[in-house]
């Protein structure tokens, strides 16, 4: 199948934590013709949110004024006669980032009387007020008697999921929670909102976003059972109810764009706009995602998508031990996608910026340094530094479980660790340890995706991490042994949102053919140098058995 | 015996690392009269110096000059008629600090030829250039079938002590070495120069120094005998030889002032000199040991000091395994000498100062920001924000080893940890887990002590990190679960250093009789905050398991 080039737009939205990025391509070779982002108003504000409680909530409003303003400015930026070119929209979004709705499938929080209450609003995936009804369902879980829904989740349910929030809104009392009469995933509102659902049933519930963080399943015919819900709270069960059973991949259209929102963006109500999905899944696609390549979408925490065969007719699924998630169709149709993931990446290296601009932020520094613009100079200033020095005669070892571990075997309680001090050991050095740290814990997911049965022959790097600190890559490349790809793409969740709009418009037959007409050229590969093979192999030893030590000596 | 005040003057003479005190004292009460401070002139400049290779060389000019100028100040700031009262002189100084000197018992740097040789001047305690030269002499003594040397000073001879000093100069081929006609402690050398000594053999050595440091003791006849010496260089042997047999305890005599010194120094040739002896020792009776109790000098690192009973005639000396050292009058004629020591305290807190100093090394704060003056305020806002943190709460946990380990069980080869951290762990966190490590290892002494039968009742601190820091000392007094007493002397050395000098000029028949009359007040009490115990209990299992760790793991 061949497209014109210069003849069929398609449009890639990604939420982000912060903003939204609309990127408009040329379905032919994905050449960028026009992108914008746009902030959300009340988040930079900080409303609606309490940091110390772990508290993250995003008004819908937010989504909206963004959405708009994002994809008018990309379209205006890609050129007179962009919109009138327009074939699909395809969205992505963080998640688990729920939010309850009511009959119309409608955010509770555009209503006039939820319009200030958070708990109205959508739940960011890091809001983690939800740890105790996580605690619950993982109970319930394992003692219930029947069917173990959590085990094509790696086993055990996060607090950042879909019915730990919603659990936690039920528990709270929330007056939200008695007037809601769904839960609706950020990534599946979207495409509800421009398609003008208007009937909670009717929304198309997204195969990755379900299958992954609300437990839906074939084998068990869509969500866990009534009788399981019920143990939990009767109230879930009737939202859990209002899901129906079916979802639907990103590979397939949640409908045509409804007049309200053509008119709104300036496009035509031909336009398609796909089902969607999470970033780090449509990013994967547009990172050059095929069977045997690990997408590592590298920014404060890692997302590590793997796409796999099905089973063979008739034969059970194949369940990969410790990885997050194991969904048919979460990525693309027809292969099994897998989710791993580093709960602390960059984060470790910010944690490390953040302990030296301590005393910038206690007022020693003096009114004539900006404590802001001093703690962006020190990540570079300490790269120049940590590239100079030699891994093997260091001897510091960090374990980067700053945030728990996502995976291998998923474990919030653990914390992490720095070990071989002296006095002699420097900013630079920890700072080359915790870089080790982050390396070794991708190491960590690459062998058990292996031991598990997933060959890993190729690694693409995507995300802020990947592109901004070569030496971060090379000592990862350095870890793994392996070759890892950077793409030329900034914004490849955007650009795969568009492969995946150019395939609901049905220009493609599938999002894997999308990628492979429109794929970004890679930018940079950096191979594993010779020699410093045997130095990690022996650094990964002692990061195993510090991890070992923390394991059983130092949970929160 | 009552001695008139304002009769009998004394002076105490400390030397550390950087600078010589010299305190005058009426010997009647332990009155301060008069002190004074001087630095050493190249020392300050850097000369003979390597840090990088861990070279710290003296020149004894810089001692004989400094010793004039303080003595001679001190003096003047006592008053006019002072010198005239003065009875006797007693030096304590840091340890082991050797140099290689000729027949007259001078250091070689003296002479013309070798005036600007590092190889002739005295290495100080903290030169680590022999630490091949200790381990040849740890395997010589475990293997050559004789008498065990080490049995006294805890298993481990250590690259800072005397011999293995002396045998890294001989087998580095030093021109200095070959000339040399002895080798001699700097504790030693001062009253030999104030003594106007001319001959090697005249030298009086000190039973603290010697034994403590060199092997010295009377159950083999004094030192370790000349077919081991051969075993290590024939020519270490020779260097053995010379040392003689005897050592003297610092309430013994060294002799009368010199003419040459008495008219540098303004004083009567009738002035009695003690015997020399190391700064923790002397400064340990300045702050208030006595049987049962442990004076602790905190400083960068800590010397931890007990006396204890002999035992029954003719019975076998009790060995208390893994502590640095016993030996008989060490401190005090008639007890055991203990010691013992942690080899990080205040550098544990130096260590993190340093690592948040690194930005402004770096250049990262602009040209307004003195680094010096920046890092001198670091740890005192640590300070106020770290005493508000909880410890039942923080998580963290560190291993306090960042020097390598001291006693209990000396290991150099030993590195430090920080565990439990997590990303809300902020730089107040850390600093309050490095007091806490610290006071870790304190309670380990300790416990060690007891544990091989010697009680320990009561804790006395002083040096510099006691009399600064009381979050520090609370810390060390909730951990230890003991008062911890903090003397109102900030020169608790150059004071233990009068109370000898009138011993050997015989105004008391004894050290500890002379620390009766003349000690300074306790100035502070700290007492273990009740309900801290249970908390500080479980972190110390937790320290333990992280020392277990790195032991196992992570050794240099």
């Amino acid at each position: 199948m061949t497209i014109k080039k210069g003849r069929d737009y398609v449009i890639g939205i990604d939420f982000g934590s912060d903003s939204v990025r609309a990127l408009v391509v040329d379905a032919a070779d994905g050449e960028p013709l026009g992108t914008a982002v746009s902030a959300y108003r009340r988040w930079a504000k900080g409303m609606y949110c309490d940091p110390k409680a772990n508290r993250f909530r995003q008004h819908p409003l937010d989504y909206v004024e963004s959405l708009e303003e994002c994809v008018v400015a990309a379209l205006s930026n890609a050129g007179a006669g962009a919109a009138s070119r327009v074939r699909g929209i395809t969205v992505d979004t963080t998640g688990s980032t729920p939010c309850l709705a009511d009959e119309a499938g409608s955010p509770l929080a555009l209503r006039p009387e939820f319009s200030d209450d958070p708990d109205a609003m959508f739940m960011l995936w890091k809001d983690h007020t939800s740890v105790r009804q996580a605690e619950r369902i993982n109970a319930v879980a394992r003692t219930w008697g029947g069917e173990d829904y959590t085990k094509y989740i790696g086993g055990v349910y996060s607090s950042e999921w879909f019915w730990a929030k919603a659990l936690h809104l039920v528990e709270s009392g929330a007056k939200a929670a008695r007037a809601a009469a769904t839960v609706i995933e950020h990534c599946d509102w979207m495409p509800a909102l421009l398609t003008g659902v208007t009937r909670a049933s009717d929304i198309r519930r997204g195969r990755c976003a379900m299958g992954h963080k609300a437990m839906w399943h074939p084998s068990w015919g869509g969500y866990p059972s009534a009788a399981f819900f019920d143990r939990l709270d009767p109230r879930l069960s009737e939202l859990a109810a209002s899901l129906g059973t079916e979802t639907y991949t990103a590979e397939e259209a949640a409908g045509g764009l409804c007049p309200e929102w053509a008119e709104r963006l300036g496009l035509s109500t031909d336009v398609v706009v796909g089902v969607g999905a999470f970033d780090a899944h449509i990013g994967s696609v547009g990172g050059d995602i095929a069977p045997g390549t690990l997408v590592k979408i590298m920014g404060t925490s890692t997302c590590d998508i793997m796409i796999g065969p099905e089973p063979p007719a008739g034969a059970p699924e194949r369940l990969v031990a410790g990885i997050c998630g194991q969904v048919d169709g979460s990525v693309v149709r027809g292969t099994i996608g897998y989710e791993a993931g580093q709960s602390a990446f960059g984060d470790c290296f910010a944690w490390l910026r953040h302990i030296l601009a301590w005393p910038a932020r206690a007022g020693l520094l003096g009114a004539d340094v900006d404590p802001g613009a001093f703690e962006e100079r020190i990540l570079p200033a300490l790269e120049a530094e940590a590239a100079a020095i030699d891994p093997a005669r260091s001897g510091v070892v960090a374990l980067d479980w700053l945030n728990g571990r996502r995976t291998p075997d998923a474990d919030q309680g653990l914390t992490g660790a720095i070990a071989g001090l002296s006095l002699g050991t420097d900013a630079p050095s920890l700072y080359r340890a915790l870089i080790e740290a982050a390396a070794f814990g991708s190491r960590a997911i690459v062998e058990r995706m292996r031991s598990e049965g997933l060959p890993v022959d190729r690694v693409v790097g995507i995300g802020g991490v990947a592109r901004k600190s070569p030496l971060v890559m090379q000592i990862t490349a350095d870890v793994l042994g392996m070759d890892i790809a950077v793409s030329s793409s900034d914004q490849s969740c955007a650009l795969g949102g568009a492969m995946f709009a150019a395939c609901v418009a049905g220009l493609y037959p599938s999002a894997l053919d999308a990628q492979a007409s429109m794929r970004a050229p890679i930018e940079r590969t950096y191979s594993p140098e010779p020699g410093r093979r045997a130095v990690y192999d022996a650094l990964y030893a002692k990061y195993k058995a510090l991890g070992a030590f923390a394991e059983k000596e130092m949970r929160k």
